[in-house]
């Protein structure tokens, strides 16, 4: 790090949850500052929290538009922008600042549909700036180990993907009594066309390709609102045929009682197999042929020099456990440093690099159609499209 | 206890596993003894066994027609038979014991084929004999308490149950060795009609539904056969639609590195959830809407007041761990004692005919001609016959 | 095993804990049957149990003296005889059975003094009979994994152990309700000198000393009664310096809630460290030097390989879990292994002589009297008397 | 927050760890921003880490006097200063932070003796301004949600206390190869009088005391250093009498191999026990009689309605993992608005004031001097002395 990126937001108004997940994440490490905003569709809710996070009351738009414009003419302009909105604004937002120049942030899904998904990609392209998604499992330390464990052939032909993603938060219909949270998630027009397989499905697929290299084929998908009224669904089991002949379970929940972020994720290969799961994400299990079953804990020598990627993601010593935060963090710190690269000329690293993107933007919306279409035809199979 | 059962065996010669694993249960609690058998179908390992066991050399038989018949005329006859051998000879001989008037328990699967099993169905009715089939892991205190806690309603409706059953002894392809486990279960002679989902997916199912109480409706199973040259699936996916709106995932596999019995449960109700993990099988995890998890443990005092069942399959205290083979010994407890019922002519008790019998055993057969038909299909969904 | 041995019982009437626990260990490999006894101190009730046990009732005796006596007699008289009653009998009724020419199981603690333990030493000695003292932890399959790694060496040097034995069970006065257990483990004249540090503590010396095969040197014991009324103590802890300079605590206590019988033993080497959990048996967790934790589960090829007593211990394959009954049946199988040594007039192996006996039992009353000698005098620090 | 905090260093140059992770806390929630620092005792460094971290390489000062005297002067001068220099500068230099009139926040451990301990406390006093000591494992929201169980009564009277605090990372005489972090460690003149019981003990000591509210009345402490040629204990066993009657064990250990930073601590009480592990921090066991264990976990609805501190220390929704991080910014949280209410001319409220501070070093420092002084005597008890 040796230079201090001016960080601007589109959401993340007072009270949202994940627009200040992104602000801590992205301060952690001191090499991001956050110093402008449209924090919020209200202009004097945007304002208020330019108060609250300090910024310069300039800096605090009325909304991203008028933030592309005045920042555009700045000297010291943001160097990136985050999109923190509802899931509806991410793909417009994200369009317009890359087309006004400026790297974006953009919190998951990428877009609404696989449609836009593929005009995005587009838009990116042309655009020449970086784009990152926030995907931010794959910033867990272990999850880069698990990965470099089976680019390293250690697993050999990997057989079976078990992954699942089951919460329980939304097992009465509070999206009745207001509650915000579930309020835009089971509302199709902000949410898109999928509830629980769209808001956590996506993530138990990014982590499974991310791990594996994988990509689904096909998958048949039985989706289900089991909360009466509820517009979207709820729950899903899905069967997948990843490429390579592997095979495997995927499935989410968000009326699972009692779980609160159960991403899990079992790998079998033909020579070895892997285990993490997200709410103890210090500890990958390797589990081998007649020998036993070996924990690795984050933090350790033996993990750096196993996987470089897991010893960059790593801040603090074994055994001094880290978690959500630090991973979502990692994505700020490699999305950065490749925008540092960029400002300095140079190809950034594949260390660097390391961060979801247009690619998997693409994958996760792929996915929701994919299963809304298996689940609408009666859980058929259907082909997964090319991205 | 207020009578020693005399206990027959067909099957469990030298070297023998699940036959071993009958006699330890079987003797365990003091009220049943081996007195005869036929235990091997080469008559002198039979003879041989029945001197390593000490018992009466008259009544190591050369064979199970030997047996019936020599039984049949003494008067301290054998009060039951446990059918121990491989799968395909499970039926004729459990019929054959059946039909010369002796309670029969049989070690899983009851059949080789659906028919087969209505068949004995249709014998057990006629014969007024106690069949008991050895689905051994209904016999944990805690799947009883599960099942009890359904029963009562703590759950409410049943939205989701996800089921699996991994291992990973067969990631070699060691039926080729010679290894004795490994040859029978994969060949469809001796096996039957599927290799996994039979051997342990079965068991899967079975405790699904026990706990539940809920029948598949239909099922949507994509079957793999990973190592090369096997003849049977060694892995399996399934999807489940359950009675009374449940939704389901059941998986098994015998490719799963590292995975030994990790048959595990997942019920979620609308007001309750429950876990449970055959390989830690004294804990039974519940979940709340809005409060603590809870961890029950088995031999407390509160656990014999909300099961009975639980209570009563109960040896020793908390804390001392039960296991493997106290779970199959309760099934035969309550086989024996449902069999001391009749013996005093009184009515068996709920809580002794706690134990899985030839319903169970069509229900089997109908698993595995379900998911071999939908997967030889292409994984399509077929109905679930009625049994 | 070529002969099924008879066994004796004093002790074990009508609703006893240990009793119960002594037969259904012996019984389950189908070596051992009980065929006689001095069930209960009141001649009705010994009776009594002989019937429900189903044994001759010419073999349901009054008392232990006709027991010896007549047994003494009999051409297939009992091959050895347990001893499972209160404390205060173990000694005069183990002495009585030695002098008889009978082998003796017995219940811990041996005695209910040291001297005592010394003159039972010098009793067995003259008999030449074999003498098993029931310390069942040291039978778990883990617990002899973890002894033949510190044997081998893998451990090098040992610098520290901590070892505990916490239960919650009396943390009420449940005594004074007449409950049976609580009633004589608090009543120093059936007990002993020691409550908790004698009922449990004694456990958690004999686990360490066990798997690492160091003796206590010194000692320094701060003993607590918590609840009033109570006679003896019910939590100790304690500071343990071992031979060889090795360090420790070691602790235990009755009124911990919430624990139930959380025997665990964390050994730490100068190369390697152990950690053992009583409630999950299964599993040895083993510690290296910048590496991953290894788990070593029972069951597997690994296991035996490196510690042939493990394997030998071991039931049932891998994943079929093991538990507290097995363990204790374990002691039974090597006690009565070197009881068919003697009768074919063999000597006994190693594997076979892997059993609890009298230097145990003085081991731990001289730790029962230490720990009291030195909580007496304030907690101060007293030698470990040779034993 | 409603003023972001200008925060100065003394320490935590280039490579340094704890100073790293202070600046990692304070930025988190974007209420403090490191403006001016003397980083390292070689000034040429400490401009290096002005530059790094992008400050005005005006206040990137030579050392600790320039910077007082300079930003004594500054109208935006820096709010408070934290002290991260090794352990034998931190009297010193807090000392003249404060007269120089600077909030303070010093990483423990407060002084080298107690003498010191008591000299700052009247320092701190006639300054009036806050002083904080960096003990972070109570700025765990689960530490609070157990202190606010114990203090709402829900234990009743406490019985025993275990807490723990094995490492491994110092098994071999690593400080001999240069090694940082272990260099200063084992060095009496850097470190202070104890090792292992003064870098971690104290944790245990800080933790237990946070938790329960209890003071040591007595102890007997047996330290050893097991790596020769080391000079200070890297190891400890304490017998502890706590006010009201509790008893207890403290053990620490930097040669446990395989253990990284194990703080756990059980505290039992006459109606509840507790259970927590910093390495799994997001649970909380709580035990009761007669019903079963129940795990609360960070984040929910019902952790902040039984604990306000709990509810206020928490960041991110219940499953996902909260950690070290997060627990050590929740200090500077507390210590931030505290100056802020000060600032504001107002009483700090109780929330605000749970952090810890001149109090616990104090406590800090008798430990250190209570257990050296115990186990040059051999072990003996030693009066602690009032603080």
């Amino acid at each position: 790090m040796n230079r201090k990126l001016r960080m601007g937001m589109v959401g993340g108004g007072p009270g949202a949850f994940i627009g200040e997940v992104h602000r801590k994440a992205a301060r952690m490490d001191g090499g991001i500052e956050v110093v402008a905003g449209a924090f919020h569709i209200d202009p004097k809710l945007s304002h208020q929290m330019g108060q609250q996070l300090c910024i310069d009351p300039a800096r605090a738009y009325d909304n991203f538009e008028q933030m592309l414009e005045k920042e555009s003419k700045r000297d010291d302009k943001v160097d990136f922008i985050s999109v923190t909105t509802p899931n509806n604004w991410h793909f417009p937002i994200a369009k317009a600042c890359l087309q006004a120049g400026f790297n974006v942030m953009c919190e998951k899904p990428m877009t609404m549909t696989l449609k836009e998904a593929k005009d995005l990609q587009k838009i990116v392209e042309k655009s020449g700036k970086v784009f990152g998604l926030m995907h931010n499992y794959p910033g867990y330390p272990m999850a880069k180990l698990a990965r470099d464990m089976v680019r390293q052939g250690d697993l050999g032909k990997i057989y079976k993907i078990v992954v699942q993603y089951p919460q329980g938060w939304l097992v009465r219909a509070i999206e009745k009594t207001g509650q915000q949270q579930a309020s835009w998630r089971t509302d199709p027009k902000q949410s898109g066309a999928a509830g629980c397989m769209g808001d956590i499905g996506t993530h138990a697929e990014n982590m499974a390709h991310y791990i594996t290299g994988l990509e689904i084929e096909e998958l048949c998908a039985d989706l289900t609102t089991f909360i009466e009224g509820r517009r979207l669904d709820d729950d899903g089991n899905v069967l997948v045929r990843w490429s390579k002949g592997c095979k495997g379970i995927l499935h989410a929940s968000q009326v699972s009682i009692g779980e609160e972020n159960g991403l899990a994720i079992w790998v079998y290969g033909e020579n070895k197999a892997l285990e993490w799961h997200q709410e103890h994400p210090n500890y990958l299990y390797v589990k081998v042929i007649d020998g036993p079953v070996q924990v690795w804990r984050r933090g350790n020598g033996y993990i750096g020099a196993k996987s470089a990627a897991a010893g960059r993601a790593t801040r603090i010593p074994s055994g001094h456990p880290e978690a959500f935060l630090e991973a979502f963090a990692n994505n700020y710190v490699n999305f950065a440093d490749t925008i540092r690269a960029k400002l300095d000329g140079r190809k950034p690293t594949e260390l660097e690099l390391d961060f979801p993107g247009v690619k998997e933007g693409m994958t996760g919306m792929a996915f929701i159609e994919s299963v809304v279409k298996s689940s609408a035809l009666g859980a058929k199979w259907v082909k997964f499209p090319k991205v």
